[in-house]
C-alpha cells in the first residue's frame, strides 16, 4: 500500500507492505550519487546477515532513545561531514521512532538540509513516520529540539515488526489503538475483536494503514499544531505523568491514559464509553492497568502541571469525546482533577 | 528606509537607520507575551549603559565567532528551556553575522522554531542579515551545520557600527563592496568615490541599503542556491583560501579574491577593468593586498581544491564578469590557475 501525503509541496510517499525494503530503497539510492546509512545498533545486530546484508559500511547508532540527545546527535553529523556527505547525497535512516526523530533531525541540519528516507522498524514509528516533526531531547524535557523537515520517502516494511520486544510492541499497539479510537468506534471495535486473543503483528496491516491515513490528513491540515493536530495527543495528558512517574513504554502509557480520558468523556460529556470491556481488554494483553488504581492523584497532577503543553495556571487540558465522533479541549480545575482520578479508582 | 522581503510567505522588514533601536524593537516586543535576547558579549560591553540599557537580564553569549560551535549552541538552547521559553515567545539577537547565524539557528531548533528578531551590529552583518541562511561551524569547515529559518524582522540600527574596530570595518566594507560591484560599474565607481580618502560609517548608508536590496533580489529567485545565489559568491574562490591561509578576516580577503576576479575576467574575457585603479583603492585603505604578491601558488590551489563548493576533478570554479553586466561560473584547469596565479604578481 502506497500512501501519498497531500501537502502544498515536498510530498512524499509512505509504502506500508511486507518484504518491500530492497526493491523500494533500490528506486531510491540510484538516483545519488552518495548515500548514506544511519542504523540503530540493535536492529543492526538483528538483521545484517539478512534483510540488511547488502548494506556496506553503515554508520551504526546507538539503539533507541539513547540517540536522541545533542551529543550522540552532532557526532553523527561530524562523522557525515568527515565521510564527505554533500548537499545531493542522501540519508537512510533506519530504526524505531527515535532514530527516525534524531535522523531526520540530523538530515535538516548537515549541510542545511539533505535529502532523506525513513525505514521504521518499530509498530511505534508508523506514528513518527508521518507528520515532519524531528527531535531531540532536553535536560528539560523530552522532544524540546527539533525542527520540521520531511523525508523523500517512507519504506516501512512490515517484516521487521516480528523481533520486537513484546514491551515495544504493545507500547506500538497503544499508538496503533489510539488511531482507531479517533478513526471511529466501529474502527476500534474492529481493531478489539481482531486482537482479542493476542495482539498478531499479521493482523494488524490494515489498522497501521488507516492511522497513517487518518494521521495524514491531521497533519497536512495543520503542520505546526495550532489547531485540530493537538487532537492526536488523546490520552497523552496523563499518558506522559504515568510515562515519567513509572518509566514505562510511551505507547503503554498513552493506552492507560486513553482509558482516562474515556472515563472523562462519560463523566464530562455523558458518553457511554464501556470503560469495563476497555479495561478488560488492556488487562488481557498485558498493559499495567494496574498502575491506575495505585497511582498517587498528588503526583499526577503535579506532574501534569509540569507539561507545559497541557496547563494554564489552575487548568489543566484533555482532550475528550463530547459527542461519539466529536474531539473537544476541555480544561479541568485541578480541584476537580483530583476528585475524578480518585473516582476512576472506584469505577474501574 | 524600510525593505521588505518578496517570499511566497514569511516576509519580513528590514529596517536600515541611524538610530531605530529603541522604536521598531518596541513594535514586536509588545506583540509578546516573553522576550528573550541573546547578545554578543563584546557588544553589550560596549552598549549596557546607552543604546541596550532597557534590555534586562538578557543572556551574553560568547563573543563573534566563538558563538559559532556546536556546544555553546546547545548551552543556550538548554538556557532558554530553563528560562521556560514557549512557542510563543521571542528571540531578539543582538550582534554581528555571528552572532545572528547561530542565535538564528538556535531560534530555529528551540521547541521547533520560534520567532526571532535580528539586530545586526557589524557592518557585515548587512550581508547575513537577508537571506535566511543560518549555520554553525563543524571541525570539518565553516558554515556546514545549519537550517533555513527567516527572522520575524531585521532591524539594522547603524549607530551600532561607529564602535567596530578598523579591522572589522575593512572586513564589512568588503562585501558592501562586493555588492556595489554586483550591482553596476556605476555604483561602485560612485562608492569609491564617496570613500576616496577615508571609509566613513556615514557615508555608506545608500550603499548598505542597495547591497542589501540587490542580494534580496538574488535570494527570493533562488533560495537554496541551486542558481544565480551563488554569483554572491563573487571573490570567494581564491578569498577563502587566503582567508584560511593567512587568517585575515572573511571580508577582507572577498576584497583580494575580487580583485583576482577582475584580473581573470580580463584575461578570459577581454574585459578592462582597471586593476591598477583597484589595487591603489585597496591598498590606500589598508587591505592586505600585498598577500596577492607573497602567496604560494601551489599553497593556494590546494586550499581551493579542498573547498568542495568550488571544485570538481582537476577544475576549480570561478565567477567573473564575461560582460560588464554578465556574471558567469567559470571552470578553471589547475595548470591554467597556477599561470594566472603567478602572471598577477607580475601584472600589479
Ligand atoms: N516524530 C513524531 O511524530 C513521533 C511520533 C511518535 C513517537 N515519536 C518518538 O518515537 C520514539 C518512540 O518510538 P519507538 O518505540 O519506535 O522507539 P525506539 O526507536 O527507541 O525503539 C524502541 C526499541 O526497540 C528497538 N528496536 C527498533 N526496531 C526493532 C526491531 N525491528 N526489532 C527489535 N527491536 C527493535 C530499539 O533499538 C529500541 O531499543 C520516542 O522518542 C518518541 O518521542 C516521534
Ligand atoms: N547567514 C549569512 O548569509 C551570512 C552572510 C555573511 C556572513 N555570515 C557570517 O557572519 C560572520 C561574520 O560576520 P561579522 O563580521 O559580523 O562577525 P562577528 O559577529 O564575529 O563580529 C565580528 C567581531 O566584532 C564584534 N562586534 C560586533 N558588533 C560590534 C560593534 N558594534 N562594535 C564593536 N565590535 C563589535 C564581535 O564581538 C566580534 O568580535 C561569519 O561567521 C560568517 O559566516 C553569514
Amino acid at each position: 500500500m502506497d500512501i501519498r501525503t497531500s501537502y502544498k509541496n515536498n510530498n512524499y510517499t509512505i509504502s506500508v507492505a511486507n518484504d518491500i525494503l530492497e526493491n523500494k530503497l533500490k528506486t531510491w539510492t540510484e538516483q545519488y550519487e552518495d548515500v548514506f546509512y544511519l542504523i540503530d545498533e540493535n536492529v543492526y545486530a538483528l538483521y545484517k546477515d539478512t534483510k540488511l546484508k547488502n548494506i556496506h559500511s553503515p554508520i551504526v547508532v546507538t539503539g533507541g532513545e539513547s540517540f536522541k540527545y545533542a551529543s550522540p546527535l552532532m557526532n553523527t553529523i561530524e562523522k557525515l561531514l568527515e565521510l564527505g556527505i554533500k548537499r545531493n547525497s542522501l540519508i537512510v535512516v533506519i530504526g524505531g521512532g527515535a532514530t527516525g526523530d534524531a535522523g531526520g533531525m540530523i538530515a535538516s541540519l548537515v549541510l542545511r538540509g539533505v535529502d532523506y528516507i525513513h525505514i521504521p522498524t518499530t509498530l511505534l514509528a508508523h506514528d513518527s513516520a508521518i507528520g515532519g516533526k524531528t527531535a531531540i531531547n532536553s535536560l528539560h524535557g523530552k522532544n524540546l529540539i527539533g525542527s520540521f523537515y520531511r523525508p523523500k520517502a517512507v519504506i516501512y516494511d512490515l517484516d521487521f515488526l516480528y523481533s520486537l520486544s513484546n514491551d515495544e510492541k504493545l507500547s506500538g499497539f497503544g499508538e496503533v489503538f489510539k488511531h482507531a479510537l479517533l478513526l471511529s468506534e466501529i474502527e476500534v471495535e474492529s481493531l478489539m475483536k481482531v486482537t482479542k486473543d493476542s495482539i498478531e503483528i499479521k493482523d494488524l496491516t490494515e489498522f497501521i494503514i488507516s492511522g497513517i491515513k487518518l494521521k495524514m490528513d491531521i497533519v497536512t491540515k495543520d503542520e505546526h499544531e495550532s489547531g485540530s493536530r493537538k487532537f492526536l495527543n488523546l490520552g497523552h495528558t496523563l499518558g506522559h505523568a504515568i510515562e515519567y512517574q513509572y518509566k514505562i513504554p510511551h505507547g503503554q502509557a498513552v493506552m492507560l491514559g486513553i482509558l482516562f480520558s474515556l472515563y472523562l468523556s462519560n463523566e464530562i460529556y455523558q458518553q457511554d464509553f464501556d470503560l469495563v470491556k476497555y479495561y478488560n481488554f488492556m488487562a488481557h494483553h498485558g498493559y499495567p492497568v494496574q498502575l491506575l488504581q495505585n497511582m498517587n492523584e498528588d503526583d499526577m497532577i503535579k506532574l501534569m502541571q509540569q507539561d507545559k503543553k497541557n496547563h494554564q495556571g489552575d487548568l489543566i487540558t484533555f482532550i475528550l469525546f463530547s459527542d461519539t465522533n466529536t474531539l473537544t479541549l476541555t480544561d479541568i480545575k485541578k480541584s476537580d482533577l483530583y476528585d475524578y482520578l480518585r473516582r476512576i479508582k472506584e469505577t474501574l
